[in-house]
C-alpha cells in the first residue's frame, strides 16, 4: 500500500499530550480574543431601548428600512407608532421587481414587469456585506433566509475598449498576470541588491520566497508560461482524464500590457471592505427584509400618504399629508414625537419646522444619480457557454458593469443586472426613456456577450434620480459637508429627529439606514424618559 | 434638487448614435470571441458515443462517478451494462453523511452519525470549480441543483502558532497588509529611480498609480492608518449611523511582520485555478450527484460485490467476486468488455489479467492519505459571534483548516468541517481512533473558536486511507511516474480499460473521474464498433 511509505512521526501518546497542552492554551486564549464581532461594528444587539414608552406616540415618516426599524423597536418598547408612506408598498429602496409589477418614473413612463414566475431583480440594494451586523441581525430575528452573493468571480470579464483589442479578459488572467508581473519585478529589484538599504537581509530572503509563491513565479523568479503560472491564470487547455489528459499551458501577458490596460481599480474592487469576494442576499429577493418587518409593523402603516408639511411645538408634532389617491386632499397626523426618514432630496422641498442648523443640513446634501437595468434571458448562456456562475463583469462601456445571478445555477432562464452606473454616467444613460435604456443595455452588452441577441426576453429599467419617492439614489456627502452639517442633521431638533442612510457614514447601504434609525430612536427614547421635555 | 448639479454631457441623439456604433461593433466582435468555454476544457458535450452498442455487454467495476458515467453513457448508447459495487450504496467517494448513517473503517471502529435532520457532512469531494465542465454538465442534465460554495471569506482566520502571538488574524487584514506593504515597497523603489533601467518612464508612472490604488496607499505612497488603507483592511470601529457614526481607523501591520508570518501560501490558495474565491456545491449534499446517476442506472448495480479476480480472453472478460454478505462465496460476472474503476490501492492487490505495462502502472501509483472531521454545533457561533459566513480558516495546528457551511446562513445549528489534512499530517491524526480524532479536532479548534467548548454536539471522522473501499484518498502521481506509467494505465488492454480520478491529470477531483471515464468508454466503443476485435 502506497500510504505505508509514510510513517506516523508522532505516537498516540505524544499526540494526546499535545492535545492536553492545546486545551490549556485554549483557556488562556479565551481571555485574549474576546469576540471579534464586538470590536467591528457600532451596532449592538439587543436593541437599545430599555424602559417603556408609557403610551407616548411617535409618528414615523417613510416605511423604508429606517422607518420600519423605528416602528418595530419603538412598538416593542411600548410606544404608539404610526407610519406615513408615500408608496402603496413598504420597503422604500428595499424593493424587488417581479412579473406583473408596475413602475412609473418621473416623466410618466410606466413599465410593467414581464419576468417569468420565480425571476426577480433588485433595483435598489442587492448585496449585504458580512459586517453589516444590523441588517444581518434583523434577518436572523425576523427569519429572513440568506444565501451567498458572489461578488468576485475569477471567470467573469474585465472589458475596456482600448485594452487587449477591446476583447473581454477573464478576471482570473488579468489578476494572475498583475500579481505575477509585480512579483517578478519586485523579486528582480530585491535579488539585484536594489532594495538592500530598504529591507534587511533576512526579510529579503523571505520577500523573495513570498513573491515566488504568491506571484506564481518559477524557481528562477520568472513569470512565464508553465505549470506554476498556469496554476493561477489557468491553462490554454485544461488538464483532463485518460490518454489525452495532459494540459496545454497558456502564456501570461507581460507587465507592460497589464499596466497599460489600467484595470487595477476593478481588480481592487473585490478587496474593498464594503464588498469583498462574497456577500449575501435574501433568498428570493431583497424585499424579503422589508416584508419581514411588514409582518411585524405593517398594520401601523398608512400608504399613499404624501407628506406636505411638518410642524412642531412644545406639545407635539403635527404632519400634514395628501392622500395620493385623492389629489388635493389634506390630512393631519399628530404625535408626541417624529422620526422622519424622508430622503433629503424630497424633505428639502417640504416646509419643516426645525431650527436653522438642521434646515441648513437638510438643504446641503446632494443626491447621487444611479441607473440599473435588469434583463431576462431565455437561457443562462453566461453559465452554459461562458462558465460564469454569479459575480460581476466590469466594462468601460456606458453600462458600467453586469452581474450574473448567484442563485438558480443550472436552471433555464435568468435575470442579469445588465447595467449599473452612477453619477454622470447614470444621467447620460437616462437621457433615454426606460425602453431605450433597455435597448441600449442590450446593444452594449452584446460586445461582451453576443448571445444577448438570441436570448433577450424582456427587461426593467430603474433610475433612482427619476424615482418619485427618492429623487436620487443616496445622500452623496463630501468630507467638507460632513464637517459642517452632519452633526446638525443627526441631532434631534425639538420633537423631530431624522434617520435614513443619509444620516449615516454608510451612504447607500441598508446598514446606514438601520444604524441611523437606532441612533434616532435612542434620542427619542431618552427625551421621552426625561418626561417629554423637548 | 441635488442631482440637477450634474448636467447630462451627451444628448439623446448622440447616445443613440453611439449605440448604433456599438451594435455594428458587436457583430464584428462575435467573430473574434467564440465561446470561451470551448478552449478551456477537454470536456465536450454531447457525450462521445455515436452509433449503437448493438447489444454488446460491458461490465463496470465500481459505482463511483467514473463507473456511473460509464454505465449511463454506455447504456444510452445501447450497451448492456452491469455494475459491481463493493459498498451497499453507490457514489464511492461522492458521499454525504447524515444522521443515522453507519460507517466502519479499517480496524473495526464503527461510527453512527448523530447529526440532526437537515445537517450533513461531505467526507469526500465537497466543492466544484466552475471549470469542471463535466461535473457541471451532468448536474445540469440530471437536475442536480447547485449553490455557491464560499472558498475565500475575507473575515475567516489565518492562524499560526508562531505569528502574531498565536492570535488568529482576519484574512482581510493580512491580505490588505501584504498588498499594502508590497505596493509601498515597489512604489518607493520606483519613485527613487531604482527601477529606471527595468521599467520605461511611461510605465513607471502607471505602475505608481497602480500600486497606490491596488495597495491602498496614501497620496504620498505610504501605507498607513487612515481611510485609504482601512477601505481594504477594515476599521477599528466601523462606520455607523447617527450622531456617533464616524469610524475609527485601524493600524496596518508592517511588511516585516507580515512577511515573517509566512502566510502567503494561504493568501495565494484562493487565487489558484483549482479553487478561486467561490466554487459550487450541490444543494443538500454532494451525494446528490451520485443519487442522480442512481436514478438513471441504479437498477444495473449489484451491491456488496467484492471483486477478487479479473480475467479476459479473446471472447470476453470474466470477473469473480464475493458477496460481502456471504463471506467466502464466489460468483462470476461475464461481459464483452470491462471498465474497471477500482482504486489502484485496491486493484494492485487483485489478480488482473493484463499485460506487463498496465500491471506495472497499476502497482506504481501511491495513494495519498487524508483526514476529515465534521462536527455539529448547537449554534452557529462563527456567524453570530465572528461574522464568518462560509469560507475556510487556515491553521498550522494539526487540524490544518476548518470550513464553515455556505448554506443555511442564520439558522441555528451547523456542521463545521473541523479538520482537513493530507499526507503525513493526516497519518499523524489517524494515530488516534475516530472518537479521539473528534476530541482532538475540538481541543485544537478551541484555539481559534473558544465557543467550541459550549456548543459541541457530535461529530464524524473519516480518514480515506482507512476507508475499506478506497484505502487512500487519491492517486498521488509524481511527474516522473506519469512520464513512465500514465499512458500505459490509460490505454485499453485487450478488453479491459481503467477509469477513475487516478487515470486523469485531475487527481482527487470528480472531474478527473468523469473525464477519464469518457475517455475509457470512447476506447471501448471504438473497439466495439470495429467488430469487437480486442
Amino acid at each position: 500500500m502506497a500510504e505505508d511509505t509514510f510513517m506516523p512521526t508522532m505516537t498516540r501518546r505524544q499526540m494526546l499530550r499535545m492535545i492536553g497542552m492545546a486545551g490549556s492554551g485554549a483557556l488562556m486564549y479565551q481571555a485574549m480574543t474576546g469576540l471579534g464581532f464586538a470590536k467591528e461594528s457600532p451596532y449592538r444587539p439587543p436593541p437599545p431601548l430599555a424602559g417603556s414608552g408609557n403610551g407616548q406616540s411617535v409618528l414615523i415618516l417613510g416605511a423604508g428600512l429606517a422607518g420600519l426599524v423605528a416602528a418595530y423597536e419603538l412598538g416593542k418598547a411600548g410606544y404608539k407608532v404610526q407610519v406615513l408612506e408615500y408608496n402603496q408598498r413598504l420597503g422604500g429602496r428595499n424593493w424587488t421587481l417581479r412579473g406583473g409589477d408596475l413602475y412609473t418614473e418621473l416623466g410618466g413612463h410606466t413599465q410593467r414587469c414581464q419576468f417569468d414566475e420565480g425571476q426577480y431583480f433588485n433595483p435598489g440594494p442587492w448585496r449585504i456585506p458580512y459586517h453589516h451586523h444590523g441588517v444581518l441581525d434583523y434577518c436572523r430575528q425576523l427569519g429572513v433566509a440568506l444565501e451567498p452573493f458572489v461578488q468576485l468571480n475569477h471567470n467573469a470579464y474585465f472589458h475596456r475598449r482600448d485594452a487587449f483589442g477591446g476583447k473581454p479578459q477573464r478576471i482570473r488572467e488579468v489578476k494572475a498576470d498583475f500579481n505575477g508581473g509585480v512579483a517578478e519585478l519586485l523579486a528582480k529589484a530585491t535579488s539585484t541588491g536594489r532594495l538592500d538599504d530598504l529591507v534587511t537581509k533576512e526579510d529579503r530572503e523571505i520577500l523573495l520566497e513570498a513573491m515566488r509563491e504568491w506571484g506564481g513565479l518559477n524557481r528562477d523568479f520568472s513569470y512565464a508560461a508553465g505549470p506554476v503560472s498556469n496554476d493561477y491564470r489557468g491553462y490554454a487547455r485544461d488538464a483532463g482524464g485518460g490518454a489525452h489528459g495532459k494540459p496545454d499551458f497558456s502564456t501570461p501577458v507581460g507587465l507592460h500590457d497589464v499596466l497599460n490596460a489600467r484595470l487595477w481599480g476593478n481588480l481592487a474592487a473585490s478587496d474593498q471592505y464594503e464588498y469583498q469576494t462574497t456577500m449575501m442576499q435574501p433568498v428570493g429577493g431583497m424585499d424579503a427584509i422589508g416584508k419581514a418587518f411588514g409582518r411585524e409593523v405593517g398594520s401601523h402603516v398608512r400608504y399613499g400618504a404624501k407628506v406636505v408639511d411638518i410642524a412642531q411645538d412644545s406639545a407635539g408634532v403635527s404632519v400634514a399629508y395628501e392622500d395620493t389617491k385623492a389629489p388635493g386632499s389634506r390630512h393631519v397626523a399628530k404625535a408626541d414625537w417624529c422620526v422622519c426618514t424622508i430622503p433629503l432630496s424630497i424633505l428639502s422641498q417640504i416646509p419643516v419646522q426645525v431650527g436653522a442648523a438642521m434646515a441648513a443640513a437638510i438643504s446641503a446634501v446632494p443626491y447621487a444619480a444611479s441607473n440599473k437595468v435588469g434583463i431576462q434571458f431565455s437561457r443562462r448562456f453566461w453559465e452554459e457557454d461562458d462558465a460564469i456562475y454569479g459575480g460581476v463583469s466590469f466594462s468601460d462601456l456606458p453600462i458600467g458593469m453586469m452581474s450574473y445571478p448567484s442563485h438558480g445555477f443550472g436552471t433555464k432562464k435568468g435575470v442579469l443586472l445588465a447595467s449599473y452606473t452612477f453619477f454622470v454616467e447614470a444621467l447620460e444613460f437616462t437621457a433615454l426613456d426606460p425602453a431605450e435604456r433597455i435597448r441600449a443595455a442590450l446593444e452594449y452588452g452584446k460586445q461582451i456577450h453576443p448571445q444577448y441577441a438570441d436570448t433577450y426576453e424582456n427587461g426593467m429599467a430603474v433610475a433612482w434620480h427619476r424615482s418619485p419617492f427618492t429623487l436620487g439614489c443616496f445622500g452623496n456627502w463630501s468630507d467638507q459637508m460632513r464637517e459642517k452639517h452632519y452633526a446638525d442633521l443627526c441631532a434631534m431638533d425639538g420633537r423631530i429627529v431624522l434617520a435614513g442612510e443619509h444620516a449615516s457614514y454608510l451612504p447607500a447601504w441598508q446598514e446606514g439606514a438601520i444604524l441611523s434609525s437606532l441612533s434616532a430612536i435612542d434620542q427619542v427614547h431618552r427625551r421621552a424618559l426625561a418626561g417629554g421635555r423637548a
